[in-house]
């Protein structure tokens, strides 16, 4: 199959919340990445993480293998370190073939009313 | 009318939960993809499911008529091979005319509350 | 200020709900189009509803007048034919000058839960 | 790092509500624009606001610091003058240098239950 999607994604709209009262997992506050490989290469993304008062922290590095989807919690971004809890970021995914790049959020913490957006921004070039 | 919309259509991002607790049919908890086609010709759509942890399963095939909108769970997706339950799974659409492809979710299973969210990434290559 | 925007939109996942329990008239259930017009010239906007199971309906015609917004509830078209309740449709709008288009439903008929998805596919051709 | 992005974005759908149940400042009702700069250059951005029934408001300016990430409150514009609450509103954003926004909006004010909504729409002529 062929390759589906693009090199570069962003979006700027991210929060990770302190506060959960859903069920662990499906419904605990997070949020994900979610990458969809449809080639038959293995994909290696690097992410970098933007915030408002510091400098970005990167290169997160991962792997999706060949025609495979793969979920990452931003709380599971601890290398080169952990991203923090109640602050806003921005993410920057680039990729070295072309991949489909989704954001989404549950947020859980405000009387358990769950939250859930969801976008990205394709950022190739022309 | 003029053909509207793209070939190929992508989002990452699904999961079909597993509880529900609306009232049959409108708030059962699902994922749909609702494909619109303007032409006047019919459309012949190819869906290709990808999972994280298995090889991608397809392809489903479905037409839609000339001038016509039409609603498609992923739950009634079952040749060749029922989409799973409580698994997060991605999607590939290619049609073989301009199509609009919208991609929702009602998640019904969390205290009743009613997750929306919406993507699809015209993913056609330029 | 120039023109921003493009010449055609087009969305697949409309449905007007039929129950609503939220006060009037900001949480009543409804699916609405906004429209926004940046240029010193008025926009005059085509609108086609498509169904499932029948022939499209339109030309649903609205003016935006130079540098305004303008927000068009899917139950107020009703010339040349009101839009049915409880069924799913598709839309799509043509413009003679590059605008914005963003659709945006609230659905208060689930246990005063509301449900809000936004979505509109520029659906320009190149 | 590149720039990442687009130099022109607008969204239709605004709307600041006048409720409010949530906690401060989390959870209190507001719109936001999220932008985004990946560059080592400052950025600069003009925001316009556009009303039903009025002329636009603006210029707003924002600087957004190199490599740094921007949340903007409707609710904080107020040079030239403060956004109306209860009214529907869209917005028109440009920046010197490709900067990527994202609309978000948390509304609190009905039954305690949180909506979010989140879109912008790249703007950019090609």
């Amino acid at each position: 199959m062929r390759k589906i999607g693009k090199l570069n994604w962003a979006f700027s709209g991210g929060r990770i919340p302190f506060d959960s009262t859903g069920e662990e997992p499906v419904f605990n506050s997070h949020d994900k990445i979610s990458v969809l490989n449809t080639s038959e290469e293995e994909a290696n993304i690097e992410i970098f993480i933007f915030y408002g008062n510091q400098a970005p922290v990167g290169t997160y590095e991962v792997k999706i293998k060949p025609q495979r989807l793969r979920k990452i919690r931003i709380n599971d971004l601890i290398d080169p370190e952990a991203v923090a809890l109640e602050r806003n970021y921005g993410c920057y995914v680039r990729s070295n073939i072309p991949v489909v790049v989704q954001f989404s959020r549950i947020d859980t913490g405000q009387n358990a009313n769950a939250i859930m957006g969801t976008m990205a921004f394709p950022a190739d070039k022309k």
